[in-house]
């Protein structure tokens, strides 16, 4: 028995990591370049004695710090490295002038008090959220090379020792990552809003045939609007990423990638009206069959309009062209809603249901 | 006008600096802390020559990437830290009896093997989301004590070396965390669930005046349903912090953090009822104010039940007693809703509207 749930959790443990790999191939490939990274690096220092070992460890953290998933990613992270050894550095620099002028006991209760006050300097502005994401591994290697500088005698050679190794480890990490099957975040940015929008279609169609004929559609459809609005962080950190990449592609350089953002904000708040419109399928709250029948066609006109719409809209994101057709949909979706309107007048005040739909138009215009 | 843009800037920057501090003066203390530490250590290895620098540079590293705001944090960190020294050291001194009965040739093509397969599978690893917030640090420890034990001649010597210094840092961390000013990661849990509950309460009474009265009443309150659905990232993280603290004050040893998710996520389902409830404030609606004021009294008696219900769980909770009173309540406010929905079904099928205020108190209890 013990046995059979040894090997049903191990079971489970290679399908979450089949999971993983499967879900996007690309993260096997890139824990395939971080390991061609430090095979190579371990290539360059070996057999160098006790020097290579501390060069060797040096790179190794290099790499694992600054190898990140896409090339914006590895780019960011290795300009913020390269930033924090020179001004960690060249404070140790600093610190070791003034102390020139001091006798020892002075020069160690200095250093000291430096140390104390940029521990608890850094260490206050890993609270800011912008520079947590950014600049945190940028902090160790600041206060490192600091010390490093500062406690040793060969301050200055000490610098230029570490920068260059951790310079060859910032090479090899950013040519591999770009030369060798790249991930642009900026490509996967453009990818996620273009899917986001076709999803919120697929939504609106699993709401008409859920609303109107009562069947139960495949459950992802229907909650796709879950998946849009969780998508923010995701969106935004991958827009900061791209900001660091070259030109690629399509992305020429200055590509506006300020405009994701907005166009994200406007998905947003589509997928949040067709939350509130998903509310109108709970069971509880009673509507006669007799109404939803009259006011099935206007209704189906507009969703379909719309779904035709958003489908336009993607698929011109996705190649970048203009999405001229879209504004047709959208005119012939108003009308629609502008007929239900009058409609609805005549028979009660639910019409401030169907009015929902309508902006979900508009703002994705 | 340049000088004075400088300077504005200036004051911007000043500000955030004094806000970031001001929310939670606590971070001021932790920065100290962190200080204290990094100086303390800084003493135990002053002017050890060369060998005092290369372990004053690894026990930073230590602080750094373990001293966290709360305690459990702390300790998890620094779990995780032996445990990766402890495992990459093991991986290096196999590596080195296997080599031993190899030329050098052999050892050199064995070790890039290893090195190239461990990077693989421990960048792979990343891409689990749990592996990835725990033992993110712990793979740039494991990479480089494998590396520096299976690269050099005297393996043994030098993990004992390595996990002696990580552990008089650890310690150091752990001590200071604990018993100078401590942050408890389930203090801090616990009662942000409890704020959460009161938040929603003041969102009812909000939406009330402003439903009813058309008073704007104070934005925050009204948009109070927004924090608390955005706070589940942050009771995720707590509650897996706080299940690595020691017993301490009102939390005796197996303390259920596990009932903590439940009850966030009732909460979590509270919220969005009020958020779909807000919806209702949105102009676009036109509703009669002749029917407002037909419902305005029962609908009254709903929400102030409702609120000193919630008023009652959310006091209980934050000293741990048995919210008998808000059963009370609720069953007043069932009471309320029951006639309200008589009323109701006598003049349209607006009801719909207000039956979706019943679930948001029997959820709450």
């Amino acid at each position: 028995m013990e046995v059979g749930a040894f090997f049903s959790s191990l079971k489970n443990c290679f399908k979450s990591i089949t999971r993983i790999g499967t879900d996007d191939p690309r993260r096997v490939l890139h824990s395939l370049k971080v390991a061609t990274a430090l095979t190579l690096l371990s290539i360059i220092y070996w057999g160098r004695a006790v020097y290579g070992i501390t060069r060797l460890v040096m790179s190794v953290m290099t790499v694992v710090g600054v190898f990140e998933f896409s090339v914006g990613g590895t780019l960011c992270k290795s300009v913020n490295r390269i930033c924090a050894t020179l001004i960690g550095g060249a404070l140790g620099v600093a610190e070791q002038h003034l102390a020139t002028a001091l006798v020892e006991i002075e020069e160690t209760v200095l250093l000291l008090i430096l140390v104390f006050i940029l521990g608890a300097i850094t260490t206050f502005f890993r609270f800011f959220p912008k520079i947590k994401a950014i600049y945190d591994s940028g902090v160790v290697i600041f206060m490192t090379t600091f010390l490093l500088v500062a406690f040793s005698k060969h301050g200055v050679e000490k610098i230029f020792e570490r920068l260059l190794t951790i310079l060859i480890g910032i090479i090899t990490c950013t040519l591999i990552s770009i030369f060798i099957w790249p991930v642009w975040a900026g490509e996967d940015l453009h990818i996620l809003l273009a899917s986001n929008i076709e999803t919120l279609a697929n939504c609106l169609i699993g709401f008409e045939v859920n609303y109107f004929d009562n069947q139960i559609r495949d459950k992802s459809v229907l909650q796709g609007y879950e998946t849009v609005l969780k998508s923010e962080a995701t969106e935004e950190s991958l827009t900061n990423l791209a900001r660091w990449e070259p030109a690629h592609g399509f992305f020429r350089p200055r590509h506006p990638w300020n405009q994701y953002k907005k166009i994200g904000a406007f998905i947003k708040k589509c997928a949040s009206k067709i939350e509130s419109l998903h509310d109108y399928l709970n069971p509880e709250i009673p509507i006669s069959s007799e109404f939803k029948f009259k006011i099935k066609k206007p209704c189906s006109r507009i969703i379909t309009e719309l779904y035709k719409a958003l489908k336009v809209i993607s698929s011109s994101t996705e190649i970048m062209v203009h999405p001229s057709a879209a504004k047709r949909h959208i005119e012939k979706a108003k009308a629609a809603a502008e007929e239900l309107n009058f409609f609805l007048e005549t028979v009660s005040l639910e019409e401030a249901k169907f009015l929902s739909i309508i902006p979900v138009g508009t703002v994705a215009f």
